[in-house]
């Protein structure tokens, strides 16, 4: 994953905020939402953290990671109930007080207007952010996501995550994209996995993982995934790789490029 | 999470292993399934974190779960393959020597004479623990996990995990199981938000996480979860709640009990 181009490029990490996903009773989908949107940004996603609702928890995750990681990208905990504090925890972590955003405050007391619900208390605690936050659009509904230090703060609704993604990717500083090609595998991993580490060892810059799955349809498979910002590297490996299975005996196609 | 039951119920972590998922490649579904487990069994989940296949990283990962929890479940990389470094980095993180385990090694060479393919060494790495493991079964694939000091290290293979999690559940010390009630509502967050924290704050031991979520069927809605150990408590949370919506003009329904 990160030994293939040192400290030239960014790195990230994602905190996801939220009992429902300890609970095992929601499913995470926004990881992989992000982790493919920071590959195609070049910025490399490091490590990923899953706190309860706690606010000592969250302060804690959020300045372990920040001190480590270009950017920190957390979801979860920015509505109006009471289980929603990670404006707060996140305020206690960066040693900022928790302050009423004017531009937030605007945003939301004219939508609410606009659609005739009352801007009420609740409601108002997601136009507070720790104070200097930079705000992050939410065009699906209006109370914003914000930015303090290294730290994006989205929110944890799938849809409201991912336009939040949006609006903030274009502000941060990406590297060079990390470029994979995938080649299955009819061979099982214990008859490539000497051939397999060979290949890796002869192309540097060049990050191979092994996959195997099995499926009703196409019975057993191993994915070969290779990495690689070098494209050339990259195309190198992946023609050796697949001479290599064939030499085996083994069935290969080239997939899911990018 | 763990407000409500203090130090009673033994805790739990998962450490998730492997650069598929930091990479956006795979969505992990072991997460989910071992938190419903662990629900049901009553241990509380209390932290996952995700970290890439490399030595350093997970053994640090490692040391810090195992100090903090009752146990740390691990998945992914137990494999053949030259990316499957888990053994080796617990084995580093424990400060036990990477010894080859008799009774994998048998388990072993017994499966692969059986089905006429040589266990050859990158199969045999699979017979590898840190010294003075415990196997976990593995009905699947038959290369076992195992157990060593709080650590249960699991496969990444999702129907593998799920045999390895049924083998080593019944080895573990559990606590009262966690009940939960869901009551669906039609009112928004910022409706209903001041009651909710009333509600919950009346009833102790009861913790009440809001979850709002939009379909095309059913348009706007928000899943209330209330969560306790005690089934009384959570019985009168939960009617308490159900009568606030429909003071508040509200439509409700209670599912998915537990």
């Amino acid at each position: 994953m990160n030994n293939d181009d040192g400290d030239r490029v960014p790195t990230a990490a994602v905190l996801i905020i939220g009992d429902e996903i300890l609970s095992g009773r929601t499913r995470d989908s926004n990881l992989q939402t992000i982790a493919l949107k920071l590959e195609e940004r070049g910025i490399r996603l490091r490590e990923v953290r899953v706190v309860p609702d706690l606010e000592a928890e969250i302060a804690a995750a959020v300045n372990a990671l920040r001190r480590r990681y270009t950017y920190v990208f957390t979801t979860g905990g920015i509505g109006p109930t009471h289980d929603d504090i990670t404006a707060a925890a996140i305020a206690v972590a960066v040693g900022k007080p928790l302050t009423r955003h004017p531009e937030a405050w605007q945003r939301m007391s004219a939508h609410y207007a606009r659609i005739g619900v009352p801007f009420n208390e609740v409601r108002a605690r997601m136009a507070h952010t720790p104070e200097g936050a930079t705000l992050i659009d939410n065009p699906v509904s209006i109370a914003p996501g914000f930015i303090i230090d290294n730290v994006l703060v989205l929110a944890g609704v799938p849809e409201i995550m991912k336009a939040m993604l949006e609006s903030a990717l274009p502000h941060l500083v990406g590297g060079a994209p990390m470029l994979s090609r995938t080649v299955l595998c009819g061979l099982p991993e214990g008859t490539i996995a000497a051939g397999l580490a060979a290949v890796e060892n002869a192309h540097p810059g060049v990050k191979i993982g092994s996959y195997p799955s099995w499926t009703r349809r196409d019975g057993f498979e191993v994915a070969l995934v290779l990495r690689s910002i070098d494209a050339a590297a990259l195309e190198q490996a992946a023609t050796t790789l697949r001479t290599l299975i064939r030499d085996l005996g083994g069935t290969e196609r080239l997939v899911g490029d990018t």
